[in-house]
């Protein structure tokens, strides 16, 4: 119990410091895409930047399986959290250093209990909306057909695919962008999906005229329990009185 | 209390001349947009509506601030409304003009008491593709690329584009019209969504057949009830009949 | 009351008769628009055909009107009829004259008391993409800049449309075409929103377990109503004995 | 009764055997299409294959059919799968044969009793993701004005067309390739409500908090039986003592 207690602990200690690491790993994505032109000592500063964030994480993904009282079971409930510290090692491709980080940082915040599923949707699909510009970016930029080379058609892009709008104004052609668009459409399904069972939930809660029902029943049963309380005093007394009585 | 009750007063009041106002505002925003070769009296009048429109609501977000007895509470809850009084006065652009008259206006009608969400959202859904046909057609109109020049394009884009069908045919080319074509495409996700979920909870509202149970056991309890009311009576009139009991 | 009867015996006995004339529309609307070489016999027969259905559901607004015991409500309940029976008249064209039919013949279908919403949803589906495609290849086939030239294609951008897929390569061009397309999207969302509100609402009517706790409810008011009655069995027992006790 | 046992235990033995022979049709559709260059030998070997498949499932129904207690009842509720046995004997085509051997294995497979709807749902997006790509790619690579010619492309435009973001920059031309994408977007609707209707369910079944009160009603009615129960022990006491009691 002790160590649960510890590793309770060391999560909510960890929280801040890993989402101050996060946005550092935001910039240090962004800054070589944003800046085509940016010099090799900033893009190498960055890349450091981004390993140092993947290695907090991965230690704090290490510390968390050495603090759980029940090993087996965390590693086998929190597989994609392992993915995502292994991958990087052995495909050290940017790409997937950021699906892992992106990964790390949405498992690590729906672990925190103030945050609420509206917020954790809302917040990931800023996220992806942020990172999938990014990446579509950085992979289209460079491909001979592609039709994505600002900052701007890429953030553009990313709200037609994924509001599922898809003008086809500007697509990815290579298979790499085609999969972040991919992963995109799917969020953005998701999202809806979210969106709409939050006004249907919120439309049957006012819908439901139960509880009146409900509640002229919980009444019933009080008024019935009284009476049951006075009928049994009744008794009572009639039997006390039988006692007292001279025979 | 009372200065609640004098709040209340002023938003019944003013409601009807803010509306008046607010469709003042929507035919001085359409005249320069529609007629492109409107002269300059016109557009400097249509300005000029605009301003006294946008006015009247600061007037009335002012008023109602000054009799609600909870200031802070009024401030921190109406931060929208606030944003929409200011930022006019900041940057006098005419878009920016809309969308805060726009967010004034929609903010007022949600405080109606006899308005219906399906009401409101239709009502909202109507007002976004009128004005986004207007401001999409005034942004990219003069754009050199821009491929929606007519009022019949702007209209027919904002369908396709607020029903997420997106063909494609006509697309917002400049900043403006795309930052306008992501609003569009998010309240048609929740257009989507109102739809659905209205159409789900008068469903599941059918679905439910708990009530034949629920009106059984209130039932049940009924005659439970009227079995204990009669016990009792019986018990009362044993314990009469040994008072009267000749000993 | 007698003339609420006759009422219900008259849509009652006209259901089938106007369903095989809404068949016999469907045929003398489509066949001058696939067979774009069609003869002016041909033509004119099919017109003549189209004025006869539409004059049967005029007659059969008429006589429901004639039997309706409370004709103000009916008017008012059925002023989309009134249009569909008025508006061939004031503009007597095809397209008018096809919306008139198609909204007398759905109002009669959803009359009829034995077709379910899922079923009256798809059948509308149905008739909305069939007359949709039929509407928009009369429209746009003439049209100079058109791109929908053939059966083929209008059925294929009417599913396109539909599902709000809009891929784009085919899309009206004509005020007309775009607004069959606006008809079309927005029937295909409340499509979405009705497969959807019907998958959600049989999930949840699974997810239901309070049923569980209801019966269990409803089985302790029972043993609880048991109790009380030995209860009262034993108490007029005891009464019973007092009578007869020789005093 | 007895048969209807024997008609389980096929079910349950041939379950396994079935998913592998699923698992070869696969692979027999996929190599000649994806390997365009496959020599004869190969191609033929594949159509066996498919063949005997399709032969499987086909005796697979026909032992069903011979075991069931009800014939007619599961010729009729079954009908889809006759047709699916049926049809590629009549016209011996090959996607004839892809979509009769999707629809066996599909309900063959939610027949499995420990299968989850949201499993079956999702393999079935996935296979039809796959199958689509596969026969869209066969019909369009020949067609002379196909913009879909590589695999690549292919499962690029199923995603595109099942998500209904619909880019338009590959769209089928040929009427076999626009039936199949009908299919996908179509049970990308279907995919979207599921996807939808989970989350609602489960957003609605936390909304629930009628528990709350229902437990303190059978709280309530436990302690008003203890209660009855109690005043009967009272009143059985009070009868016991006037028996004993001298007279």
């Amino acid at each position: 119990m002790e160590r649960r207690a510890a590793q309770l602990r060391w999560e909510r200690h960890t929280q801040r410091p890993l989402l101050a690491l996060a946005v550092a790993f935001a910039l240090a994505y962004a800054v070589p895409i944003v800046d085509g032109s940016a010099g090799r000592t900033v893009t190498s500063l960055c890349t450091v930047v981004e390993w140092t964030v993947w290695g907090a994480f991965a230690v704090d993904y290490l510390m968390r399986l050495a603090l759980t009282p029940r090993r087996r079971d965390f590693v086998r409930t929190h597989w994609p959290d392992l993915c995502a510290v292994v991958l990087p090692v052995l495909q050290p491709l940017r790409l997937l250093r950021l699906v892992s980080t992106l990964l790390l940082v949405g498992r690590r915040a729906r672990m925190a209990p103030q945050i609420r599923l509206t917020t954790y949707v809302v917040g990931s699909v800023i996220g992806l909306l942020m990172f999938g510009s990014l990446a579509v970016l950085s992979v289209e930029r460079d491909s001979p057909n592609g039709n994505i080379r600002t900052l701007g058609d890429a953030v553009w892009w990313s709200f037609t695919t994924m509001t599922t709008v898809g003008y086809g104004d500007h697509a990815p052609t290579t298979g790499l962008g085609r999969m972040i668009a991919v992963g995109l459409m799917l969020s953005g399904i998701a999202l809806l999906g979210v969106v709409t069972a939050n006004i249907a939930a919120w439309f049957i809660s006012r819908f439901e005229k139960d509880d009146v029902e409900e509640r002229r029943q919980t009444e019933a049963i009080a008024a019935l329990a009284e009476e049951v309380r006075l009928l049994r005093a009744e008794v009572a007394r009639l039997a006390a009185e039988r006692q007292e009585q001279p025979r």
